[in-house]
């Protein structure tokens, strides 16, 4: 978890949470389902963003779409209303419609009056094309896979090449989850701010870590044949990436933090390429009062003023997140044969 | 199809086309699948906007999100590449996962390179909520029923509570599916334009139909117990509107063409209520040769000082639309005996 | 001030508050200064928000821009931090320079530190094209006019061809400065919601008051050469609405308000033509602990689930405001014997 | 011009064009108008994108807001038609006004027919605050300074620390005007893709160059009592970027590459910090047909597959503008004493 302390590099200047895990920020957990047999090599990883049932604690979120070229799930109604009402799944890029449906299922269970007494629900789906080393044109995750990652959720989570990002490269290499968070001081209050990524974009010969740009060299480390098919799949990729702090901050407050992230991408060598479909969420579990009352609620408010520190944060968690997803997966053979190394 | 002439009511001053349907614009086909047993009042409406393959012929288009709390997939896309590149279906809200693998598993079917040799493909699917008179939360709408309404498509069909629009109530009364034409002249040359609606929002007391603001009178004329019922209701609603057009347009203008479908919705008593997701797509058949190289494209592009008859189209057809889906439709009693009234 | 009883015109269901203007909002004041001399008529309308010094008790504020073909200037900040921190000055096309100079500069003498110890200042300036009917090449706005147009600004004041009023016309007749309010009650709560509109835009052909389509009437009793010199005319118009309330609206909650304002526009008849910059703002001053401490603040939330009424306002009141502008109206004549009817 | 090669710092992979300059992509100029008396240190910059009457050749354009914290003027229309009609012109933030009013009659000159038979007319001014170094408050930028700035543009110019830049500080030392280009091939064609900045963000501690991080290093040799200073400071600033190519691209391409600019401002350091307004335009010179008929044109497009290489050289030439703003630049005293190192 976090980057190896022995590797010896060091992504900016906050310090980390202890878990060095978006679950640094209190009461949110990951969960993992992951497929991993001869071709089918993909997965789904979900994530609670704190209450049981999220349907009846909304919490002020925001949405930013860095490359539209994506078909991630549920967005529009967060960019209308500022509030996540749902966990968060990632998974392959054909798989969201199933994910949609386990997801609004699972609302459905815990919530018998939606669409009835209440309004209807907003599941929220994210995705990255794995078709690289998975057979993605099977369709291989069902409802029951995400069910099963939201059974597995904990605090403690691993990050790599499993759940949703089992099948995904990342910067020509073998890529995944990666996460990483940042303990912060605001006006002498203590907040957390957490990434996790879903990293499968990228070219090699961009790749900068901890401001060396060692793609080039990784790239005459590698024999040419796999460099060439690496060329071929770079415009597939996507990179997914969800912030939550428990700073109380707005909903346009939040799309402010969430626009931040591409800075962290680019520092480590992402480049919004054509097919990469970059989409961002950020949510704040600090205003648990928002969204509760029917009629007039009192929230908290950050003063823009004081926002930088959240900037920085998101920057760094961002970076390191993406970098942890590389540094702990594993090589890894999928679907053709095609190899993706660590 | 169209106004019935007969009741003598006329809206705008453009003509309509020879079917006054969305299909008066060359290529398109509408298809439904209705599901009515018991309190299963649902189903699925899909358009194909021309080509038999939409993904190797993407075609211009351009989305506008006027009340984004609805569930509607797909859209992001749109706006970041401006291409639609599949047909686009519309169901109720909680089967949107089911149509987008639907739709996802017929492009696979036709295009064997889908995620190997090319990249992967965006669906596009609308919903309103159909939960007053049908079992929403059951889920009941499966892919063979997208694929059904596909093979159903042609030239010709029908408006009102049919396909998606089976379980659909407007402005208080019966709504469902609906669409008109209009055809005009720019510079010399004759275009289309077409709306398909799914005509679900609205208040009873707001209805205006041609200039008569009809509303509070066919209040009086139905009982006060019904009308409760469809006070709690209101709020539930939606609207989807689908343009087309053969007129040669670039997606920032067909995104301004999108952007004035609320007039005509306002028209008509419309109000963009809370829960009303009021989503617009707006598509170009006009520019074949668009989108079809890999490298470079000649396309036509109509001045901007030539558009507004457009926007006029626009505003009468999505006005006409929405009250042919109302005259079209039909008295309905549906789940725990909640009726809609024609 | 307001519809004529005796004209028995009623627009919507909720009552108007005691002035029917925006200043029934409490705290707001309007001033106007016109200049009418031979081909010279235009002017400035100023709205001041609420407080003395906006800069130091920021608004939570909104923008939507329905048709940004328009030269407003101050929205990209609003739309980034969600505040107002100045008066809100309305004039003609090419004086927005001059007038957001006017409106820098009394920020500067009201608050010494602007630039120094705190950050800069975002005037918003609102502009249409008089160009029909002024001398509008001449820049004749200077800074002083808008300064005093600050001095004069009352919680009364006139409407029609008066300030930035002076040189519009709307829907081929004589337009300019109109306002309207609606009350309303909110969980047992009063409130308040005022128009206040720049009206320039529209066609005869599409004017309809009340519900009732009086526009072709209206062109038949106009003779033919004036109405031809109203077609060339009519797409360099414009209409813009400033909305404000004192209900607790967090912005992306104002946003929502403001996005409706079309639906009024639409009612009598606008259709957002290609060359009419259609540019809204919404503000509260419902909120007034927001933005005014330097860490964190308590700021108030209205539930969405309540904010239909303020929809029904909003469109109500933009629709009596554009039907008020042109009622209090006189015949004008202005550059080259240009003229336009009331 | 250009990095010295013998500080042999070498940034991207993609070669820059002769003159590494904007104005290597054919056709453009750029002009410096500067104020260096006392505390009176600022100036206004413009770019003329082509042809010598921008209104009657518009180029289609496309603007990124990264963070709205600004008062830029003129982005509003070109996001909603796409099309550049006016020179750009950079100053000091309270300047806009003054700018935007000199590039209004400068047009008006031009074109007798603005507001008569034409439209209106939409100038572009961007700005950065140079309180600290320059006496902004004073509003010492005049019309008569655009003009001559406008009589100055030339294909070859100076950067660093004039024109627009002569105030602006950059991670902590001398910023201003940098610029910077690429040359790439696309199926054959060879294209120019060129940067203006004017930098006057970012803090010491977060700069870094081609890729090594030596802004802790360089705050420990300044002094702490400058340091400080700069903290107070940091702020306040914005950066400003203009793109140019003469690749064929319609205004939703040349949105996509203008999103890609942050990517360029993080690899240096920039974090977009709150008070940084950071705005960036692209436009392209290679569709001259575009906007030029009054009926149906036929304008390029270059496909989506093949636009990577656009968005590298944005990456590239972004930063290194970035770079030679700093490099360009030399040490200076303004206002109150304050000092920016070099």
């Amino acid at each position: 978890m976090g980057l190896n302390p022995a590797l010896g590099i060091r992504v900016g200047r906050l310090p980390a949470g202890p878990g060095n895990l978006i679950t640094d920020v209190p009461g949110l957990k990951v969960g993992h389902h992951t497929l991993a047999e001869g071709p089918v090599q993909t997965g789904v990883t979900v994530l609670l963003p704190g209450p049981d049932n999220c349907f009846t604690r909304k919490l002020p979120a925001a949405v930013t779409v860095f490359n539209g070229f994506g078909k991630s799930l549920g967005l529009m109604q967060i960019e209308e209303l500022g509030q996540l009402e749902t966990p968060i799944a990632l998974t392959n890029t054909l798989s969201v419609g199933a994910a949609w449906t386990a997801l609004c299922r699972h609302a459905l269970s815990q919530n018998p009056g939606i669409c009835l007494t209440t309004g209807t629900v907003n599941p929220v789906v994210f995705e990255c094309n794995d078709g690289y080393l998975n057979d993605i044109r099977g369709l291989h995750i069902k409802e029951e896979h995400v069910l099963s990652a939201l059974k597995n959720a904990s605090q403690t989570f691993e990050e790599g090449s499993l759940g949703a990002g089992r099948g995904m490269r990342c910067h020509g290499l073998k890529g995944g989850i990666g996460s990483s968070s940042r303990v912060l001081d605001i006006a002498g209050h203590p907040y957390a701010l957490g990434a996790l990524v879903l990293a499968n974009h990228g070219s090699l010969s961009d790749l900068t870590v901890a401001g060396r740009h060692i793609g080039p060299r990784a790239e005459e480390l590698l024999n040419s044949g796999w460099t060439s098919g690496y060329e071929q799949q770079q415009d597939k990729g996507s990179v997914i990436v969800v912030l939550a702090t428990d700073a109380p901050l707005l909903p346009h407050q939040l799309k402010r933090i969430a626009a931040r992230i591409p800075l962290g991408i680019g520092i480590v060598g992402g480049r919004g390429e054509n097919g990469s479909g970059d989409i961002f969420i950020a949510f704040s579990t600090g205003n648990p009062a928002a969204f509760q009352r029917e009629d007039f609620t009192k929230v908290d408010e950050l003063s823009n003023d004081m926002i930088n520190p959240l900037f920085d944060a998101t920057v760094q968690a961002t970076e390191e997140a993406i970098i942890n997803a590389m540094v702990a997966a594993e090589t890894m053979e999928g679907i053709n044969g095609n190899k993706a190394y660590a």
